[in-house]
């Protein structure tokens, strides 16, 4: 089943509002075995639907509509519809109904807008939106369905939960489709590519491997179509297996999990508690720590060790460090560990200590120049990062890394709390 | 000028990630007086690029592409570019000695993906990449302009600032188009909408009024066009006075500057220190306020008071408000600064306590109720915010509010250092 999403309005094209509906659209569609093969934005123009319209009902099986409905949009959407088809517009009493009585229970009366907005199309099949007042509407032409719906997040969701997918699944039977991420942390893209080359290169057509980099991290993603479900279970087993036992050191996580989730699953299994000490990160590494629900459970807190002062006098940093070694420095970093571990009582501290630019660099410690040191009371290690002169990334990126120094420590110095049993 | 926009990448077709690229170019691009008249997203699929791209430059003057680039994406995209053109692939030196060198810094050698990377149309301009390895390529067919960029976000956004958007400006001399943002906070947009109802109405029709809301905040982003720039300029001067005049508390800055700066420079300007005591939002105040270049000179650091313990033993919140009030409670957040400043000898000390979700929450403290406090040795003051459900909207959410109370109290309580002198 192909599928081709048109996303219609000129908020989107002026860049006020980012086109979020096509991505989540794209994932349910996904999921169940569709294949989305395009998605455009255009206007609130007549022509452009039209034009859009005709091009995309050549090319795909389905056709999604979103935005352009609505009150103040001028039933440009539909108009343009109802002339594709060749049909005229009709009054519907049950939708304006079911607006007059909302209006009633909230104490409001009912505009000649929202009577308007119930003329639909005569061969549209409506769709019910419990979360607004505009149906979706359902479209059959020349073997393809056409489903324009509102614009609004959550009425849109609603519409394709329970009028679209499982209409559609029923419409065209899907062809086995399986995803699953292997996310690591620690090397660059083309690194592991090189790494795992002949894995890659191995790889049967029916199964495709995508490199997806972020800051610090890189996705890898198997993709598997064109055999029963239960081969490609079998498939993608295989194939990522293959790959995990090449780089399992670079490995944090699968499919959706974040790097902070995973630290947080490694602390909690092994009954650790963490502080943490930042100076060039302000608060970053903290903040992706407790953004993860539940994270109260093995994240104490920590100091945001900016100025030197508080690095001394609430982390114990001795004065004569600072003077020698200068507040970037590995026997800093080492110190704000210790200071943080024995004034907060927390099983692992990690410290961290830069010159995240754009001033501040000297010729030895250069913008980008980062240590960060991670420890408990017996061991601490500690890495230098050499980044770059970007502000936001130098701190991104350290605060990735930290996060990564995290898991690993914790991983080899710890048993898991059920091994101990 | 006409701008057709291709994102390409098969990660947005199957929703894994949302195409934010389009709107920040769509916004740059309004925001010069071009007009974006279609965004489309296509997979990494040679003849998608090649029809689309045909079709683009047919309805266009520019056509921006970006993603498809990268060691590891097979080049498919470059090849269907230099294919489409009739022109062949060239080694180029100086993109490979600069990954290179940028390798050596970081102590690794580069592989042959990268050496491939470096292979270019042969009539592609190349334009420079500070913050990574793939080059944009500028390419000129029949009178449109064609640009490729790499799609990672702050890789295109580099080379859309520094590459694209000049020398279109130079190639298609736009009509006279003057912006004005004026940045506010602490309203919503309907709110706001409804106080300068009557301005708005009264705009004259080469003068538009765009609402730009983001979490917190909304910027108010006046157009005007049609007239000699010196018009524009003093249209744009008089309308935006009649604005600001009518809403004056809820104004922190103009066009691009953000919350965070104004507060620091607010604070430089007072010569005042400020210190955080985060709960709720885990670091996320102090990673604002430390992501503005120069905050050391304002910021000293503090706390994330994470657990009651630290909001005891570091802070000296009594057991006993805690116990009576809970951690979520004006009593708390009021003895959090108190706190602060007596430990950090802060001039003011902004703290927060809340129930960021999705558990935690009760009846009489829902998830999404904070508590911010600010104040210096003198005075204190607080609020409260019902926020929602989304754990990340409530930690940013609330994060806004806090620099904004941080502001309305410098400046209220404080005046500027060149006035007392």
């Amino acid at each position: 089943m192909k599928v081709q999403i048109i996303t219609i309005g000129d908020e989107i094209l002026i860049g006020q509002i980012i086109d979020t509906n096509s991505a989540w659209m794209a994932q349910q569609l996904n999921a169940n075995g569709a294949q989305v093969v395009r998605i455009e934005s255009i206007g609130d123009e007549y022509e452009e639907i039209q034009q859009t319209l005709d091009r995309s009902i050549a090319n795909a099986d389905v056709v999604l509509i979103t935005g352009g409905l609505g009150p103040t949009k001028d039933d440009i959407t539909k108009k343009a519809l109802a002339d594709y088809f060749n049909t005229e517009m009709e009054f519907h009493p049950e939708s304006f109904e079911r607006i007059v009585k909302i209006f009633e229970r909230w104490g409001r009366t009912t505009t000649e807008a929202h009577r308007q907005q119930c003329y639909m199309p005569k061969n549209a099949e409506l769709l019910f939106n419990k979360m607004g007042s505009a149906p979706g509407m359902w479209f059959e032409h020349k073997n393809t369905v056409i489903i324009s719906m509102p614009g609004v997040p959550y009425e849109m969701k609603y519409i394709m939960k329970y009028g679209v997918i499982p209409r559609l699944k029923e419409r065209f039977p899907m062809q086995g489709i399986l995803h699953r991420t292997i996310r690591t942390v620690g090397e660059g893209e083309s690194r592991i590519a090189e790494r795992i080359e002949d894995i890659e290169s191995a790889l049967p057509q029916h199964i495709k491997l995508a490199f997806l980099p972020s800051l610090g991290t890189v996705r890898l993603r198997l993709t598997a179509k064109g055999k029963t479900e239960e081969e490609l279970a079998a498939d993608i087993q295989h194939y990522s297996q293959q790959i995990e036992e090449r780089i399992p050191e670079l490995i944090y996580g699968h499919d959706s999990q974040k790097l902070e989730e995973a630290v947080g699953q490694i602390l909690k299994a092994r009954g650790l508690n963490l502080a943490t000490a930042e100076s060039c990160t302000g608060g970053h590494i903290g903040h992706k720590i407790t953004s993860v629900p539940g994270s109260s459970a093995y994240f104490i807190g920590g100091f945001v060790a900016y100025s030197n002062n508080v690095k001394v006098q609430q982390l114990g940093v001795q004065e004569h460090t600072l003077k020698q070694y200068g507040a970037v420095s590995e026997q800093t970093v080492i110190e704000m560990v210790k200071g943080t571990n024995k004034v907060l009582g927390s099983d692992i501290a990690v410290a961290i200590s830069g010159v995240a630019g754009p001033g501040g660099g000297t010729k030895e410690k250069p913008v980008g120049t980062v240590w960060i040191a991670v420890g408990n009371q017996k061991k601490i290690v500690t890495k230098k990062l050499s980044i770059g002169k970007d502000r936001i990334k130098n701190i991104e990126y350290s605060s990735v890394q930290a996060l990564n120094m995290i898991r690993q420590f914790a991983v080899e110095q710890y048993n898991l709390v059920t091994e101990n049993i």
